[in-house]
């Protein structure tokens, strides 16, 4: 029986995508990712070169992205509407072979395929493979390690309401900011109530050839890219250097 | 001038490196990683029959592990002059050419190549190749999105005091913990406390030959491996589904 397959793609590099994934793009002849309507899209992208001869494409274009609020009910009925037509899409593709699913990063880090992965669940064998987040080539970007000894980790989306994302920010040590774009003053003004606006850093399209990091607070604009990532490096315990 | 490059190996299976770590591999002729000593060490493991032909092999033996506690000083200062020691032979190694360092996972999530890292700065060229952490390699295999929508991931070292952790997973979404071993006990206090022992799922050496998975309920066991991790995944916001 053929498989659906979501392929973890990595930061964007081509070069950091698993052994796995590569095998995998070079051999599955129907290739399905998002998009937003009427763009490449990222995941498409970041494949550019490396799918086997003759593949079969299909984009699946979100029907809404930023037009509506997320707490619209609309926008949910949309993309639910979405979702399960593109399960049926997807079960039908498989009567003809395996079909891979393209994913940034690493696929159950907020990536869209969860919302068809809980959907194909009984209906057809669902394989995952793992891919280097978003955050890890953003961090590598930096130069500087995120976490050390004891030091606590939180990945914080930036469409929290503000009074959340504060709260939530507190007392931790190495801080992660996904999903910018539009949430990038809020973040500064979090970042600001907790004294780590000046150790935050900004890193826009992490390990892509167009890779912009520079500290949050030399950045003027008011938003970013979607493909952003803030990032405080957590300072906890290590052996001191004694030379 | 040659250069140290750390390449993340990812979480255990081979084929999760990157094809940018797989080719350095391939190619690079001398290669140092940390072991236990009298151990294989889990970095060389995952390596097993990709080294270059000849290559020349650098275990960096940890002088203390588990024997001394983390707050003892003669611990810090055992380890620092073991990083100070390793950082002055890895120079010495690049005069022969470049050389690679392994890492487990990503290199700057809680590596211990960060202390060799810091060390080197203003010395040789580093380079740092990011990996998917061993945390994505736990959460895929435990066949569950780890955070959908607006959830927080908080990644808690069990190396914390237990007052420390409890506070630190309170009003969190998806929780991951590291480092369990003998901090197993510890862990399950805290989640019981917290609610949530129910929902935790245990990953020893995840997508290792030897995974194993279970709900934490169902493990008896006071202690664990070193590489396991245990994850209570997120339960955020998602659109219905409708079928
Ligand atoms: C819907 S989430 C998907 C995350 C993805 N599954 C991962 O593992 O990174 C999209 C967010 O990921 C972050 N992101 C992913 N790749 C990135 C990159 N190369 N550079 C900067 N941010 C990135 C951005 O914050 C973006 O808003
Ligand atoms: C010193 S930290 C290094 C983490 C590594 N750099 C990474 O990115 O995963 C070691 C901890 O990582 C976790 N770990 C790493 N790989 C693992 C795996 N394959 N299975 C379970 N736990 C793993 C365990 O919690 C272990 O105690």
């Amino acid at each position: 029986m053929s498989r659906i397959i979501c392929v973890g793609l990595g930061p964007g590099d081509p070069d950091l995508m698993s052994v796995k994934a590569a095998r995998l793009l070079g051999s599955v002849v129907q290739v399905a990712y998002f998009r937003k309507a009427g763009r490449r899209g990222q995941a498409r992208q970041i494949v550019e070169g490396l799918l086997a001869p003759g593949a079969a494409e299909f984009p699946m274009e979100y029907p809404v992205t930023t037009e509506l609020d997320v707490s619209d009910p609309a926008y949910n009925a949309a993309l639910a509407r979405f979702y399960d037509e593109w399960t049926t899409k997807l079960v039908q593709l498989t009567r003809n072979g395996d079909v891979i699913v393209l994913c940034e990063g690493d696929p159950f880090l907020y990536g869209s395929f969860m919302h068809l992965h809980s959907r194909l669940q009984g209906l057809v064998p669902v394989e995952v493979v793992p891919g280097i987040t978003g955050m890890s080539g953003c961090w590598t970007a930096t130069g500087q390690p995120v976490v050390w000894g004891d030091d606590v980790l939180s990945v914080l989306p930036g469409t929290l309401p503000e009074q959340e994302l504060a709260k939530r920010a507190m007392g931790n040590d190495a801080l992660v900011f996904m999903k910018i774009g539009r949430n990038l003053a809020k973040i500064r003004r979090v970042l600001a109530e907790s004294g780590r606006a000046e150790a935050a850093w900004l890193v826009e399209h992490g390990t892509m050839p167009n890779q912009k990091i520079a500290r949050l607070v030399d950045v003027d604009d008011e938003a970013c890219p979607y493909f952003a990532i803030i990032i405080v490096h957590g300072q906890g315990r290590r052996p001191e250097i004694v030379a």
